[in-house]
């Protein structure tokens, strides 16, 4: 199956305090395309839409992570090439249409072209961070892990309200305490908006969260609301104490 | 953390058919300790005992594989260098004692050998074995995952009476359906036992099938009955047949 020495895109890991247990992941940090997918024949207008990335998403787990001394994961690639936080078979990991874009480059991908993807970007990437998980099981130190994403404040014509989403998976432990924490905040948070795990978005999650039984919970922050390096600095500053603060709640206390 | 180019032990796989969508994982297939290691303090007796691996259980495995077209994943070392079956915090996975049995070189283990155990043994293997898992979900083939080991007939003193144990995790669907096939065989089975999920038996079903939602079941054989290979290669066209039935069957027909 493999040709001679294909590049692979894994995980770009920075390092947090020494022993922290928190773990930022944003999955669609990047809206690049390596050369070897060329444009996916997509306009210069959707390589920089939503459609290709999380606007701000990165700007906002960077400034969580300094706040917070986290280890933050993020991603070099495009959704579009592969979405990591969708299994190789779901058809959302390397979508033929994304809202209202067409992407001609993946239509018609066959498997030699579904698998080499798999391997370069979402296998790359998922076994780095579970490096990150697991060195820091091996040490003492149990993660908990937060992804961190951005969403578009106009989805197919409609204006979303929600500012802030905490979404769970099958623990709303974390998420739960988070948006406990965001009361009185000024903004307006929901639980399991604009998306919930039941439209498959805690992948992630699932993969590494799960089989360790760790904390976990997926953000989801309005991205006009973080449009500017400073925006998101800002916003990284608001969130931050609610991450803190929930880490810091014992299940019983949520409840 | 890292030293300049530590070796690493990663899975061995043995591809069967092409699409096929059985994976056989034989965690515990090798008493190997590699040099690095040493003896860890322990007699030749000991560095053969089923402490140090499952005897037979991949000779088994092997024979299965070749009757059902499935790809074989196995391990190259010892569980007592690092047991694959436990998540890096657990105390199994580098233990102290196991049943009548001191492991010298497992005392006192401080955090940089412990981590450097799991990047080499632990995370080795269970990328590659991701790999294998994410390879076919990519090009469309949905794995079965069944894990397959070997107890010892005398546990602490204790005869134990059953010959198959059937191991299930959170879904129970394929275990079933495995005890159901097999009844009439003449095998003693039972369903999760010598060892069940709450012993923490299933870490790598865990890691692998319950994120994608495989189906998946742990085969735990009383490894008088597999001491030869020829009694191993008779057990496995015995027991082939089973697990073929019980993927046959939907969850519906099990229950």
């Amino acid at each position: 199956m493999t040709k001679a020495a294909q590049p692979t895109f894994g995980a770009i890991v920075e390092e947090g305090d020494v022993g922290t247990p928190l773990i930022l992941v944003c999955e669609h940090a990047s809206n690049t395309i390596p050369a070897a997918w060329g444009d996916l024949g997509l306009s210069a207008e959707a390589r920089v839409a939503h459609i290709a990335w999380d606007p701000g998403a990165l700007d906002l787990a960077r400034g969580m992570a300094r706040a917070l001394g986290a280890c933050l994961v993020h991603a070099p690639v495009s959704r579009l090439v592969y979405d990591l936080n969708r299994s190789p078979d779901h058809p959302g990991a390397m979508p033929v249409r994304s809202e209202v874009f067409d992407i001609p480059g993946n239509a018609g991908l066959q498997a030699p072209a579904r698998l080499a993807r798999t391997r370069a970007v979402y296998q790359a990437f998922h076994d780095d961070l579970h490096g990150v998980v697991a060195g820091r099981l091996a040490v003492g130190v149990v993660p908990v892990m937060v992804t961190v994403h951005s969403f578009t404040p106009v989805w197919h014509g409609t204006q979303r309200q929600v500012e802030f989403g905490v979404i769970h998976d099958a623990d709303p432990d974390l998420a739960l305490g988070i948006v406990a924490a965001a009361a009185g905040s000024g903004l307006r948070v929901a639980l399991n908006q604009p998306y919930a795990a039941a439209d498959g978005v805690t992948h992630t999650l699932r993969l590494h969260a799960g089989p360790y039984g760790l904390r976990n919970a997926m953000l989801e922050v309005r991205n006009d609301l973080i449009a500017t390096p400073d925006a998101a600095a800002t916003m990284a500053l608001r969130i931050a104490p609610m991450i803190a603060r929930a880490m810091a709640l014992t299940p019983a206390q949520v409840a």
